[in-house]
C-alpha cells in the first residue's frame, strides 16, 4: 500500500468541492501493475460526478475522479510481463485517474504511441476510444460513408473527425458556436461540411448533403427526432451522452422502421474488466498504428497543473475548450 | 402477358373496397419465373394498405395486395434454372401475391419444405422470415438468451416462439387476451412465461423473469419505454410495427446509454431485390431444414377461399386469429 496525492471531491457541488488530498494505492496483485500517472484527461463525466449526478462505478474510488491517464509503469505484480518497468502507457479506467498512482490489470493498458509526448497521451484514450468504439466498432462506419459528428469541437468530436478521415469516411460536423467551426478544418472537415445548430435544427442541412450513415451524438433526447431525420436509410445513430438533458418528443417509430435505422446506446465508464481489456486491445492494435503513422493526433485545448483542477472544470463548464483539457502532476 | 384473377382494392376504405378482379401478369424475363399461386397469407400490412395507410412500394401493383405466397412454377424465362417446372415454391414479395399468378426473379423463391402442404406453406414466409430476420439475423438472439415476444399469438408471434425454441433461447410471451396464452404452450412457451398486458405494463413481470436480451415488438411508441425497462443490459429491441399508433413518452436516453441497448427499426416489404433474394437464401438454408426436421411448423388460424378475402380482413381486424389466416384459390 502506498499513499499518494489525489484530486478528491469533498461531497457533491460546484468546483469548491475539488481539493487535493491523498489516496491509498494497493500494491499490484497477480497480472497487475502500478502506473505513476503523468497526466489525466478531463471529461464531462468528471463534472457530472462532481455534481453528484454520476456516481463512480463499483471497483472505482468513490471520490477520486479521472477516467483516463498516461504514465509510466513503476511496479509489476506476479506474472505481469506485458510492459517493462518505466514503459510509457495509457489507459481508460473506471475512476481514480486523477491520483499520482493507480494499480490496474496490465491488460487494461496500451502503449503510448511513439512520437507522442507522455502528457499529450493523456488526451488520447477516452476521446479516441469512445469515437472509435461508437463509430467503427459498434456502428460499422466504413469508407465511402458519411458520419455526422455533433459537438465536433469537443475532445470526442475532434477525435471522431480524425478517425472518420482515417477510415475513409466523410464527416459532417455540428457545433453550437460558429467560431468553433474554423479550427476543425485541421481535422479533415471539408469546407461547407460544418453546420452551426440553431434552434436544435440540423436534419435538413444534413439531408442536403446526402444524409448521414452514422451519427455520433452526446446530446440525447433533444436531438433524437432530428437525428432520425438526418439519417440515411439503414443509418446508425450512436448515443454516447445526455448533455441536452431529458424531454424531447415521443420516438418516431414509423420513421425508425421505414428507414430501418439502428439506435445504439453506449457508455464507456461502467464497462467490466474484460471489455476494458478489449478497448486496450483496440487502442494497441488499431489506434496506436494510426497515431504512429501520423493519421491521428491528440487534440489538446490546454494542459493545466493537477492543482488547477477547479479551473479546468470551470473552463469545460463554460464550453470554451476545443479538444481536450489535460491535467498534469 | 397473361390475364389472371386477382384481389383488388377499389380505392381505400373498409372491407367493401375488396373485390375479385383481374390483373395482367408479364411473361418471365431473363432469370425470372412465373408462379401459379395456390395460396397467400394475410398480413396486417394488407389491412393497412386497404385503408390507404401503406401504399404499395415501387415495382409492386398499386391495388393488388398480398405479401407472401406458395405455389408452383409454371413458366421459366431465359436462364432460369433453379426450379423445375411444377416445383412447389414460396416467397415474400412486395405485393401482388393475392393474384392467381405472379412473375418474380427465381432467386426470390425458396422451396416448400418437404412434408409441408402447399396451402400451409403460404403461412410460412412473412411470419418466419420476419421473426428470423429480426431476432436472429439482426438482434443476434442466441442459445441461452431470453427473448420477449409481444403479440405472441399472431402469425409472427407464433413463428417467433418456435424459432426461439429452435435456437435454444427462452421465450417470454405477451398477449392482451388471456385466452390466447394457453395455445402458446404448443410452440414451446413454458408455464409461467406468458404475460397478459394490462394498462400497457409488462416490464416488471419481464424483469422478475431475469429481463429480456431481445424484444420483438410490433406495437411501437406506446411500448417503447416499457420495452427499454424490460431489456437486460446490452439488450436488443427490434421494432417491426407501429400497431399501437403514435404518442408515448420521450425516449429514455439515459436508460438506453446505461443499459447499452440497441434499438433496431426494420420493415420487410420495401426491401430491394437483392435483400429479397438474401431472405430467400435464409429461408432455403436455415428455415427449410428446420421445418423438414420438424422443429418448425406453420401455424394456421384458418384457410379461407380467396373470394372470402373480406371475411379474412374482418377476422384479423377483430384480432381473433391465433396464427396465420391463409387465403387459397
Amino acid at each position: 500500500m502506498t499513499t499518494v496525492p489525489a484530486i478528491r471531491f469533498r461531497g457533491a457541488g460546484g468546483t469548491e468541492v475539488i481539493e487535493v488530498g491523498e489516496i491509498d494505492v494497493r500494491d499490484p496483485g497477480p497480472g497487475e501493475v502500478t502506473v505513476e500517472i503523468a497526466a489525466a484527461g478531463l471529461n464531462r463525466a468528471d463534472l457530472l460526478q462532481r455534481k453528484g449526478m454520476y456516481p463512480a462505478p463499483p471497483g472505482a474510488p468513490a471520490d477520486v475522479p479521472g477516467l483516463e491517464l498516461a504514465g509510466a509503469v513503476v511496479a509489476r505484480g506476479p506474472g505481469a510481463g506485458l510492459f517493462e518497468l518505466g514503459a510509457p502507457v495509457m489507459a481508460i479506467v473506471g475512476g481514480g485517474a486523477m491520483a499520482r498512482r493507480i494499480t490496474v490489470h496490465e491488460r487494461e493498458l496500451a502503449p503510448v504511441p511513439r512520437g507522442v509526448e507522455l502528457t499529450a497521451a493523456a488526451a488520447i484514450p477516452e476521446a479516441f476510444l469512445t469515437a472509435w468504439d461508437a463509430m467503427v466498432a459498434q456502428a460499422r462506419l466504413g469508407a465511402g460513408e458519411t458520419v455526422l459528428v455533433h459537438a465536433a469541437a469537443s475532445g470526442v468530436g475532434t477525435a471522431a473527425l480524425q478517425i472518420a478521415r482515417a477510415v475513409g469516411a466523410r464527416a459532417i460536423a455540428t457545433t453550437r458556436t460558429a467560431a468553433k467551426l474554423a479550427p476543425l478544418a485541421a481535422f479533415g472537415l471539408a469546407e461547407g461540411d460544418g453546420i452551426v445548430v440553431e434552434g436544435g435544427r440540423f436534419a435538413q442541412a444534413v439531408q442536403a448533403r446526402g444524409g448521414a450513415h452514422v451519427i455520433l451524438d452526446a446530446v440525447g433526447a433533444a436531438y433524437f427526432d432530428e437525428n432520425l431525420r438526418a439519417l440515411a436509410p439503414r443509418g446508425r445513430l450512436v448515443l454516447i451522452g445526455t448533455l441536452g438533458g431529458g424531454g424531447g418528443t415521443p420516438p418516431p417509430i414509423g420513421m425508425m422502421l421505414g428507414k430501418r435505422v439502428t439506435v445504439i446506446g453506449t457508455v464507456m465508464r461502467a464497462r467490466p474488466l474484460e471489455e476494458k481489456i478489449e478497448l486496450a486491445r483496440i487502442a494497441t492494435t488499431r489506434l496506436v498504428p494510426l497515431f504512429e503513422r501520423g493519421l491521428l493526433a491528440p487534440v489538446i485545448d490546454r494542459v493545466l497543473p493537477m492543482t488547477a483542477c477547479a479551473d479546468a472544470h470551470a473552463r469545460m463548464e463554460r464550453d470554451e475548450n476545443v479538444g481536450k483539457i489535460v491535467l498534469r502532476w
